[in-house]
């Protein structure tokens, strides 16, 4: 047995354990761990310190490295992440459905922990503590791989909640490193559907792609956002300009910010020229023929630049004749995530919330509102972009599944 | 473009088309369907008999032509079951959650369509028309792949539905079969994550396995059945040999059908006793040491025959010392789709209910009523031996996934 199966069976051994657990005691085990946090912060940051050091002597960036950090406040923010999961309800064991039969048989469709969750992610340690919180009260036992830059950070993290859940006497299998970051044991582990019931990648697109060709087992895709604006022909030009600025400026570097914006032929004069007035250069404009009659564009745009996730101060602009060209854009480039229409047409408005195929449809609102705090849900393990089981911000009900409880006194089918 | 391609893009194109289709013109298509159905029985009949005069000359089982056959009155049957899915309620459209944000944002969660639904099933030319019925009910275009044996069946069977869209001014490109039946095909078609939203295999555990292994869309697995009686000590005898023997032989055939009894060592000898006057003979037992000190077995059972779905009237059987190991048995070659306990302890009960992983767990019934007829979802694509998504007996929502509608005045992000 290999060494990431090994973890595997360990999970899956362990995760029963979880699953009948009550909240009060999963609280517990999250409290000692947000305490473990507050209390060993000198250890952590040395931990992250060496992998700083690792990275310096690797050439990572700058922006790279900022993202690797782990400082005393940084702590305090990822406990204080544990102390609000703490706080959210707790969604095992809620009946959902349930039905009497006509032979007397009692159904109670009831929900329950998925079991083994793996994740794999990037560089950012604070999702190590995220990411296991929110499984963990969910009931799953999880199998975490972050990045190698972050060995020593997330061994140090994983120390401190293992050693809270024995300190509660709960199986420290429950939450598991990946000390093996090689691209073989990654692949491996995207071939344990016997051990891991869901995985989930946060991370960039390349990422995602490669565990979606070659996971065998349930994949939840998130955070690819190719966001778009389409300014219509009756919109307000001031709503538009404020929308589009907020969903591009506001958090550029975020899967809710827009990529994108479409603009009827008809208002484009007047539209671009009010961005312009707005964004005086702020921002970098890639766009087709009749964008850049009308405002500065740094290129033409072509195929693959209305694919791209700038993720940056930059963005690429389309002129459309109308609602049907910009519906048809979005469906074709767009990645399913939040998709927005300023106008003050009804019908246009209804049209585009029914075509658009996407996990929120905005009209005459930006777009970063697409958010699990902002829906509500708490807290959230991450945008999916995809249709099945869960669509759009994920809180602690998607990481769940149900099972149906039956009672009878004997009946069988006739 | 390849063949399989062009079909997926075609669903792709077709598919928004139908989404916003109301209930009445959905119905309208439907009927045209199974009136055809009616109206064609010879065309229908004369194309079967092609595939079965092939499938005889390739020496094909008695029970496989079966299978395979159509006649009136299985044509009358497949109509019925489209009648069916006319009187279902339409799941789309269904608000399924919503609030309004302190900043005024109105959200709105709705159920929509998936999409693009591929099938891949094996010889039973009635799922063509029970798979499509229920996918186009449910709003979603679809790609029927059946087997290369029943390949004039499923053409005429489908030309006949994509004539009945035509006849009521709709995309045919809804209702498509895959014509090639190579395998190369089939794992092209697996690949087809761009225009495949869900990708449902329907047949046998290698069919299941080929699809998980190799499909890059999500998959919902269904059907594989490994389930298993436990007879506690506290069971009342008679209700243990009822529901074993309705379980194991009423049906044998399906999936819901019991393959495997575990009988605590308190209890066994009395049990097997009443087994044993009930079946004489009936049914083959392979089973452990204990099992053949108390009833005729075949062969002492080994790790493969606990792992093995018989589908026949032959099962496996275990004593043990108790619950723990039962659930542990259970947990261990289960494939998670329905599971039973027979006893009259509250206690036990429970805890079985709790730690057993499976879509239905069953106190004191048989596990012959997982089905969507049975739970009230008024028909199934099948039974979903999977967490993600649709757990259990999956019926019309199951098919559907949400978007979240969002309608600002304006509203930014601060």
């Amino acid at each position: 047995m290999s060494y990431i199966e090994e973890l595997g069976k360990k999970a899956k051994l362990a995760a029963p354990s979880l699953a009948g657990l009550d909240s009060g005691k999963k609280n517990k085990v999250l409290t000692k761990i947000a305490e473990a946090l507050r209390a060993n912060k000198k250890t952590l940051i040395g931990a992250n310190k060496e992998d700083i050091s690792n990275a310096e002597k690797n050439g990572m960036s700058k922006a790279m490295l900022d993202r690797l950090e782990i400082n005393e406040k940084r702590i305090e923010s990822i406990a204080q992440g544990v102390d609000k999961v703490i706080s959210l309800d707790d969604p095992i064991g809620e009946v959902i459905g349930g039905k009497e039969l006509a032979n007397g048989l009692r159904i109670v469709k009831k929900r329950v922990p998925l079991g083994v969750i793996g994740i794999i992610f990037e560089s950012r340690p604070n999702v190590t503590v995220d990411a296991a919180a929110l499984c963990f009260k969910a009931g799953n036992a999880v199998i975490l791989r972050g990045g190698s830059d972050a060995i020593n950070s997330n061994k140090a993290l994983t120390d401190l909640m293992r050693n809270a859940l024995k300190e509660c006497g709960m199986d420290e299998n429950l939450i598991q490193l990946v000390g093996d970051t090689s691209h073989e044991t990654a692949n491996e582990m995207m071939k344990l559907n016997r051990y891991i019931d869901l995985l989930i990648p946060r991370g960039g697109g390349s990422l995602i792609r490669t565990v979606i060709e070659n996971a065998t087992m349930p994949v939840i895709q998130t955070g690819e956002g190719n966001c778009h604006v389409f300014v219509d022909e009756s919109a307000d030009i001031e709503t538009a300009v404020n929308i589009v600025d907020n969903a591009k400026t506001q958090r550029p570097s975020v899967c809710n910010a827009i990529e994108s914006i479409l603009v009827h032929e008809k208002i484009a004069k007047e539209f671009f020229a009010a961005l312009d007035k707005r964004w005086n250069g702020k921002v970098e404009v890639i766009g087709d023929e009749k964008t850049s009659q009308n405002i500065k564009v740094s290129k033409i745009a072509d195929e693959e630049d209305y694919k791209t996730e700038f993720l940056a101060l930059k963005l690429s602009s389309k002129v459309v004749s109308g609602i049907d060209e910009a519906i048809a854009h979005i469906n074709k480039y767009g990645t399913g995530h939040s998709e927005c229409i300023v106008t003050n047409s009804l019908k246009n408005a209804d049209k585009f919330q029914k075509e658009v195929d996407a996990a929120a449809v905005y009209v005459n609102a930006s777009t970063r509102f697409t958010d699990g705090f902002e829906f509500g849900l708490g807290a959230e393990i991450g945008i999916s972009t995809q249709k099945l089981h869960a669509r759009g911000p994920m809180g602690l009900k998607e990481l769940t599944t149900y099972k149906y409880l039956i009672n009878g006194e004997g009946q069988i089918r006739g």
